[in-house]
């Protein structure tokens, strides 16, 4: 069943050196023969995810790399600020496979019947290491697409998807029924618009210009506001009213918007309240910080009574929670709506050794709204 | 049965007029005939708990007291700041009745036999209107004290007692073992204490001084930190390491006192892991902030990974939240532990006469740490 499988794999990782210098290259690795569950998967798509720039790249400078050497072996390297060591003592030394979730054909499986039945599908995984020409994964990891799907389509079947179904999961196992999203127009933000849309769940987009704006109107969001302009407070406060949203999940983090969103929900609480409420609404209103676009403090004014909650959302963590019986429905679910509801779109494909060319990682690192890269190892 | 209850009752209330002045006077009002399931009390002791401070006195300026009637409506009134005024605008007209809890003496009951074999009791409650000669109240609704306690010695068993044994209930409820306390040293700090060494918890008491700090080791407090102290950071990191603490219960509210809380916590956890973890450690911390000593925002800074929460806490919701058969069973170990765990203590005891006398409102306004003031209407 292996034929097609060779030795080794190209694969690109990341090591931070005790100069603090960040280094990315490109490793032959050996493919390990796959165990009875297990399958060798063929990468053809894995995209540049946000979290990965992160964990590839965290803070370092990478308007300063330099090609350290090219060839077979290729490597670049930049520096990494030296405030920033502390935190990453536990990461110097040892290289790290890059690539959360990816996409490809299974080319080898293992002995078990049901990884034998996957030889020749397109399967998605979300087991790292994926900007790598092949992987090995269980086959219990693995997302298997349905009528004809491309591993290019398949590619992103499960950062963006399970955090925009997980939050809508959150939001009913907590019992709010609308919800609120800061960088609404990023890809997860135009996801979560189409599975919201779906479900007749009102959403509250925020975006931060204009053109944000119109990118999310023309996908037929609802409620869009628009925080560079002097009504923001009012708008949001409207479109709060208008959803019932008592649960915002925010990507900035730091400064007052968190604030700002909890005093807009508690204002609308209040409005329905008669008499006077010494603390304020008693209907509970909850933020999930689940991004750092700002990486100042957040600010929490005392302007939004008592019943509130703030605090962290990491989609390893809800999966962990809500446990495999869950995850496998929601796994069917972007199946099914895979080229639909789930659909991501990219600016740029590049290979491999495109993906250490300084400016090709200088764009990517930019992370400029819906501009997504899709990494094909095989090219 | 009710030959010993008079027609009329004095009662402390607390009035906003539209220009902007709080009134404090005492009105004669008719005391109500007791229905089936409920009891007269004759009040003989209510504490002036800060939240009861908050309620009658807000944010008025207490030091700009002018007294407008003596004699038999006696009645002082106070500034509001202007711009306290538009949160308060349902709170501008109607006079209301002062004082969360209190204990007397049962001196008439409805027809109902539970309320009828309440009469000579010693009883306790938590309906407000307790700044008054006398109150009824619903069978359901009092803690009937045991074992000759005086009506002094039950004058707190709600506010502090329940909030003490919520916060708790509120530990196991979400799976932590040990936690931190801040502003500890106050009655509600104490009290704390005495649960936490009755149960075998771990508690780490955050006091401001060292007098506070005496305060807590005299009566046996293993884990007390200063936050004046230059080496706080180091200390309250050691004190949550030997405890496990990973949940907070802040009356401090603003400043970074919640952000460093979180941050010694994320310390302690992320010292097990092995290895780089990018997002820290998975082991949840949670901060409920049940007061505000300091009104400035809350700051959170980035640096307690993503496992973590902020959030209010408020008595009356814990108890709404947990419903009657859990608020039973906590009445009950407060009454069983009334002269002993859940004692409390008062710097002066005043009748309703004088709590309207400018010096002393003064007085009990400060708050002070200890410094708790009981009103013995009868006197």
């Amino acid at each position: 069943m292996s034929v097609s499988v060779p030795e080794t794999s190209l694969q690109l990782q990341s090591r931070l050196s005790p100069d603090a210098r960040l280094h990315l290259g490109l490793a032959t690795v050996p493919v390990a023969r796959p165990a009875a569950d297990e399958v060798v998967i063929r990468v053809e798509a894995a995209p540049v995810n946000p979290s990965d720039i992160g964990a590839m790249i965290g803070p370092a400078d990478v308007s300063r790399t330099r090609v350290e050497r090219s060839g077979d072996a290729p490597e670049i390297s930049m520096p990494m600020p030296p405030e920033a060591m502390p935190a990453l003592a536990a990461r110097v030394g040892p290289a790290v496979p890059a690539g959360v979730e990816g996409a490809g054909v299974v080319v080898a499986a293992g002995s078990s019947p049901r990884a034998r039945a996957l030889v020749g599908r397109v399967v998605a995984t979300s087991t790292g290491a994926m900007y790598a020409q092949h992987r090995v994964a269980k086959v219990d990891d693995l997302l298997v697409t349905k009528d004809g799907a491309t591993p290019a389509e398949a590619a992103s079947s499960f950062v963006n998807p399970l955090t925009a179904l997980g939050m809508l999961e959150t939001m009913r196992g907590e019992g709010h029924t609308a919800l609120v999203h800061t960088a609404a127009a990023s890809n997860l933000g135009q996801m979560l618009n189409r599975v919201c849309l779906a479900d007749g769940v009102g959403l509250v987009n925020v975006v931060r210009s204009q053109e944000q704006a119109g990118i999310l109107r023309d996908i037929g969001a609802e409620h869009v506001v628009d925080s560079s302009t002097p009504t923001f407070p009012e708008d949001l406060t409207a479109a709060i009213a208008a959803t019932g949203a008592t649960l915002c999940f925010d990507v900035i983090g730091g400064g007052d918007m968190v604030s700002r969103v909890l005093t807009a929900m508690e204002t609308v609480q209040a409005a329905k309240l008669t008499g006077h409420h010494r603390y304020g609404s008693s209907v509970h209103k909850q933020v999930y910080v689940c991004g750092r676009l700002d990486t100042r403090p957040t600010e929490l004014a005392n302007t939004f009574g008592l019943a509130w909650g703030v605090g962290g959302w990491l989609l390893t963590t809800f999966l962990a929670q809500v446990g495999p019986e869950v995850v496998g429905r929601l796994k069917d679910r972007v199946a099914d709506e895979l080229t639909t509801t789930f659909a991501s779109r990219y600016a740029r494909t590049i290979s491999l050794r495109e993906a250490l060319d300084p400016e090709v990682v200088a764009a990517y690192h930019r992370r400029a709204t819906g501009e997504k890269y899709l990494i094909a190892p095989q090219s």
